[in-house]
């Protein structure tokens, strides 16, 4: 039997992107030949090239040695030219979507799918300057993932992924069914690999409803350096959080956003109080004195109500005030 | 020629209380002799009365030996019978006042004068419950001082004191003379100890126009982690302080307060701009773990924000997020 190869590329091979590049390189298949690049930083792509990738699970360790990782679009193009992708993983940090798109324009021509995985909303929006729109796919995913070492990847906490068209309604009639086949097949390739996986049929409402719980809890947990849990111990940091979701759940609907009928602002305390005792990312961020995502969450708020002429002040004080910390030294 | 023995206690002799305490014990004169008794921690205290108080000054060391350190009332009761003081300085932080006001309550029914030395606005309102208004005095100070060690205080910068009673109004028409005595008694002992002294006939809008600034400046800066002159690069930093700062004015108005016709924004911005480098007071409680004076700064915009049922919604957020990070063990 003829197996198919799939080409796939990681751009922005951090954590969550060299675990999920991992564990698809490590399919093991009578269906699929997995041809895996990675795509970041020196030290990991160089220990990636000489001793494989390692994943460590809470029971296991995984060595994959079918990786080749590149650190520039150039290094690759020398070395394959012109070979298709099937699809290209963005999974940078939002902040970094233009100029890695920009940066790898030349190998975005030459894939079938971009995967967008990344957390925040509107992010899509900036890959359509690169790629036309109805070949983006997007993903979001609730696993936790640790760089430990270069060439070391820690799982460490399994979740769920969702996947789904960003565009949808852009895809003309006859290439709906070559676009679901393309996303059943990715789906397939997740679920091979070993990672639980759902195809959505709105994939932006996904994105929004995880965002809604960021909102609430990261900005303002940056901005007072408290747990998650910690936050919901005052009940006036619970307003605030409420309110700047209910600014966000007012975007929504301008923007069309066809949401479930779930209580957000209970979904994002729900989840603080699961998460009782963890840093959030932004918070963690911002204690490490790196840049945050601040502009693919409440910043994202912030600029589709300047869009619309629609006030959201608690968003943006949140958004200016992480701006200034971002940029302190102290 | 007989002298005047005026008799003077310092409830939180820090590094203001310590300062200016210290050059009033100072005072070289042929009509006052000054009894000082300090009311502190034990450490600055039992080193003020075994080595005396050392000021530091830009320029000279001046040692100080004629002050009495205590670190309790019932201490000084035990010692000192019903003498009656004719000036009491409360120096806490303003956050410590009620409970200074309350555990010193005895001497302070022994005394003619309550002289309120704090930053902040509404302090007075607080010091009522403990003594009758009419013999609150008001003082703010642009004087920069630093306890550098246990009995040691520097003084890091030359400003001026304004002087003025809370409750002027209060007052019976048969003790205004008396009191005005009294003030000008009390100008006279800072002039002769060489601390610059202006007497206000409205020192509660000093208060609040001094405060226009703090509430522009610190929390923000505290949030932030920006020193003062990095605000002003940032535009929606200053639309936030300014917004804050519009917010206290409102106040300022409903509260019947009559200021000048200062542009307060723009003195906001000249201060911060002449103290670029400075790190923010509230910012450097943040940053060793301290307890900020939030209460008595954006805290008390919030408070008669609500006691009038006028929303302020920037000093009401900003508020709230620096009593998270006041909790915050990270």
């Amino acid at each position: 039997m003829n197996k198919q190869t799939i080409t796939i590329g990681i751009i922005g091979a951090g954590s969550i992107g060299s675990l999920f590049g991992g564990y698809l390189a490590n399919i093991s298949s009578d269906e699929y030949n997995i041809n895996m690049f990675f795509f970041g930083r020196e030290a990991h792509i160089n220990a990636i090239n000489e001793n494989g990738l390692l994943i460590q699970t809470k029971t296991d360790s995984i060595r994959i040695n079918n990786i080749i990782g590149y650190t520039s679009p150039k290094a690759y193009l020398r070395d394959n030219k012109d070979e298709r992708f099937n699809f290209i993983f963005l999974t940078t940090k939002a902040y970094d979507i233009r100029n890695a798109l920009f940066e790898y324009r030349e190998l975005i021509s030459l894939t079938n799918w971009l995967v967008i995985l990344q957390n925040g909303i509107g992010n899509e929006e900036i890959a359509k300057d690169f790629i036309i729109d109805s070949k983006i796919i997007r993903a979001i995913t609730s696993n936790g993932a640790l760089l430990t070492d270069s060439g070391t990847v820690k799982h460490t906490g399994e979740g769920f992924t969702k996947i789904g068209l960003a565009f949808k309604k852009n895809i003309a009639k006859d290439q709906k069914t070559q676009a679901y086949n393309s996303l059943e097949l990715l789906k397939s390739l997740f679920s091979n690999a070993g990672i639980k996986i759902e195809m959505e049929d709105d994939i932006i409402r996904n994105c929004w409803e995880k965002v809604f719980v960021n909102i609430g809890i990261n900005a303002v947990g940056a901005l007072t350096r408290l747990r998650n849990g910690e936050l919901l111990e005052r009940n006036e940091l619970k307003k605030l959080m409420r309110d700047a979701i209910n600014e966000a759940i007012m975007i929504a609907k301008v923007k069309k956003i066809k949401l479930t009928d779930k209580d957000f602002v209970k979904l994002c305390f729900d989840v603080a109080k699961k998460t009782k005792n963890n840093i959030n990312s932004m918070l963690q961020d911002i204690m490490k004195g790196k840049k945050t995502e601040i502009d693919f969450i409440n910043g994202r708020i912030l600029k589709y109500g300047q869009e619309f002429e629609l006030d959201v002040p608690i968003n943006r004080m949140i958004t200016i005030l992480i701006k200034g910390l971002e940029d302190s030294n102290l």
